[in-house]
């Protein structure tokens, strides 16, 4: 077989399909040539935490949105993989919302055991991809960004996992222009103690405004404000903690709300999302779709319709996270190497259609996590990824979102029962309000 | 004439090109269709200031390094446009060192009356351009980020005028990954106001180091430390501000420098220079050089050695700057339509040769200034740019340099007298320390 594969970034989707070749090769098939580009020094992704914000070394946005002292704010139970165990990993069952440099460890562990390292050329910042009709193949142009100097390689497929949470989208406010404090984005938060003792608003209600909050909190901020622009999160939050709602307008360092109440702050904090961004892509080749469990455009949430050469992982918006970038990964990998075939282009647009009109009856976040969670099962069915028991793992994902309305301060000291090996986590050590310290050194002393 | 010819970018350099355009065309010249992208939603590149750090409203790096509060850190006697006085603009003479507004205000005055606005294409970020050997012309993609659609248009020849204060060099220094405060470049500095009480430590001792200090102290800031690699500014600074050796390591919120001493500080902001960025250009069009009066590469500091149908305008280190650019936007628009010729390439190399070893040759500032000046007259001489008295602008540079030391807080209160029409600037109502207010309204009430 001489075809050769592009994977674009070797985040946890593009790690999951080196993977996912190699597993194949593993079993004495013949696989194509797979190249992974990646434009930092290292893998991982959003997991591969950097000091850095704005653009990096090179100059090109700063990829990660990671902060410190994140922990996991679902359960691991949730994404564990299903060739490759915590217990594996650990030697030992660990608790259940790890910190970022467990997750990051785990993650790690797996590719490097597979030994697909040698597969990724690092510091390379795709640029441009092309696609020529004649000869039927893509052109990538990389510049690497340590030796200064661009290639252009052709392919016959390509697969894009860059991600869908490094571009954040920015919204204006009038008089941010004239703040006296600082605006920055959820993508460039570091460290909480940057704002100990300081007042902060938080616009918006989705995971980054909880969970930045509550590191705020944690750390010391003198008191937390949350702006709505349809319904408060509604959590048991602290009584330094307010919700509030929309943001009509800002002045010095005061910010006005539309019911007319007002609050006086030092930052404000953007958590308004993240943006489908493809620097690199041209019009006939760049997914458009908004952040939801049916993306456009994607047969069976990975094939490009307009091209099905090309293909994309990870795309959607996501209650399951590892686990269904590896279900996408072996599905596109037995997809290129013919052992999955594509209906007609008509077919895939309607299967698209009817997958957004099901999420679309969809109502509550019960039925979106039963959703994704079929979606998922319906995948690896059709490959060998090892089956594993998807509803227990949306059990996991039920039981957190009791647990959160339970305590928005405490959901993390709950521990939950692996779906791979049937084993329950242990309880951690430390409540989450006082485990400071979130080395792995820490998390593992259990 | 059909020739077409797309410039990157429609800031002071950009614009300066356009102008140059139509000073021929109002001469009764055939000028070539000119075609300008501009990335950001107005003119003015730098100046066009936005609250925006990181990324703009698009996902693509956010271009103005730009802050609040900023007045020209040189006397406006140096950067005078040759064909459009202050005086013809404001209708009356006014203070030497004004601040943003007032100097943005200044720059788009000529090109509203030139009439040019309808050349730029605004919110249009280049993406690529390729040079065709057999068709002889240049392909530029463009994505419309408004629009988000991109067009491939050909033309031929390109004038990169996109800058090299927009990216920043950020380097790494032990413990930065666990400093437990905020750590920033200079680009993303936006509102002194920020740092009021913080103790902060600036790493750099060039223009930002010096003006983003100088904004922070006058702001409010508690204190300011400055380290030094090579050697400190030693300007005569407030007691508040003391200037280190050069930065070992952070550990927690303390700074530990190469002498054993060490701050604790709750900001460190990286004045530590920008790089000559082209994220857009391939290998065979994409000028490297470091920042310097004598550019590599460039014949007459304009010309691409590599590919003559295409310039760089404004790639220079800069003591002259509007009226530099200037200059070689004349320069180039003549060597465009065929007015000016060029010679062999190993000419254009032995002349790239000559000006770096003549700027080795210098060893003062004053030096510097007067090379770089030569430069300004040896292209104004050979174009149709209106001649003023460049040896009178070096002057102000001079004066500036000596009353920089003599009050690093004091310089902004003198004034100069205007090289193009003769008449002195006048004393400004408020001396800058005590200026608060940087509107334009304020500035202009003398």
């Amino acid at each position: 077989m001489t075809k050769r594969v592009a994977v674009i970034g070797a985040g946890p989707s593009g790690l999951a399909q080196l993977r996912a070749f190699q597993s194949a090769a593993n079993n004495g098939e013949e696989v194509p040539e797979v190249v992974c580009y990646e434009a930092q020094s290292d893998w991982g992704g959003l997991w591969n935490y950097s000091w850095r914000t704005g653009v990096d070394e090179a100059g090109f946005p700063n990829h990660t949105s990671m902060y410190r002292y994140l922990w996991s704010n679902g359960p691991k139970e949730g994404l564990e993989f299903a060739d490759y165990t915590f217990e594996e990993h650990f030697g030992k069952q660990i608790a259940s919302y790890p910190p970022r440099e467990v997750l990051f460890d785990y993650i790690q562990g797996r590719v490097k055991k597979a030994g697909v390292r040698d597969k990724i050329r690092f510091n390379n910042r795709v640029r441009d991809i092309r696609y020529d009709e004649g000869s039927g193949k893509f052109t990538v142009v990389s510049r690497d960004t340590e030796a200064d100097r661009e290639t252009s390689e052709d392919f016959d497929h390509v697969v894009v996992a860059s991600g869908h949470f490094s571009t954040p989208n920015v919204p204006y406010y009038p008089g941010f222009e004239n703040f006296n404090g600082r605006i920055l984005h959820a993508h460039d938060f570091r460290d909480a103690r940057e704002f100990s003792n300081q007042d902060i608003l938080i616009l918006g209600t989705s995971y980054s405004a909880e969970d930045i909050g509550s590191q705020c909190w944690k750390y010391g901020c003198k008191s937390v404000t949350v702006a709505h622009r349809t319904a408060p999160m509604g959590f048991d939050w602290p009584e330094n903690w307010k919700e509030v709602p929309a943001l009509e307008r800002v002045n010095g360092k005061t910010a006005y709300f539309i019911d007319g109440s007002r609050t006086t702050v030092h930052a404000i904090i953007l958590c308004t999302g993240y943006k489908h961004h493809f620097a690199f892509l041209p019009d006939d080749l760049r997914l458009k779709t908004a952040n939801r469990l049916a993306t456009a455009d994607l047969y069976k949430g990975v094939v490009w319709n307009h091209n099905p050469k090309m293909f994309y992982l990870g795309m959607q918006d996501q209650w399951f996270t590892f686990n269904m970038f590896d279900a996408q990964a072996w599905w596109v990998r037995d997809c290129i190497m013919g052992k999955i075939g594509l209906p007609s282009k008509e077919a895939m647009i309607a299967d698209v259609e009817e997958r957004v009109a099901r999420e679309d009856e969809g109502e509550t976040d019960y039925d979106a996590i039963k959703y994704q969670g079929d979606y998922v099962q319906e995948l690896i069915d059709e490959t060998d990824y090892p089956s594993f028991d998807v509803d227990g793992a949306c059990e996991a994902f039920y039981a957190w979102k009791k647990h959160k309305k339970e305590g928005i301060m405490t959901f993390r000291d709950n521990c939950y029962k692996s779906v791979m090996t049937g084993s329950m986590a242990p309880v951690h050590h430390t409540v989450w309000v006082s485990a400071m310290d979130d080395s792995m050194e820490s998390y593992l002393e259990n």
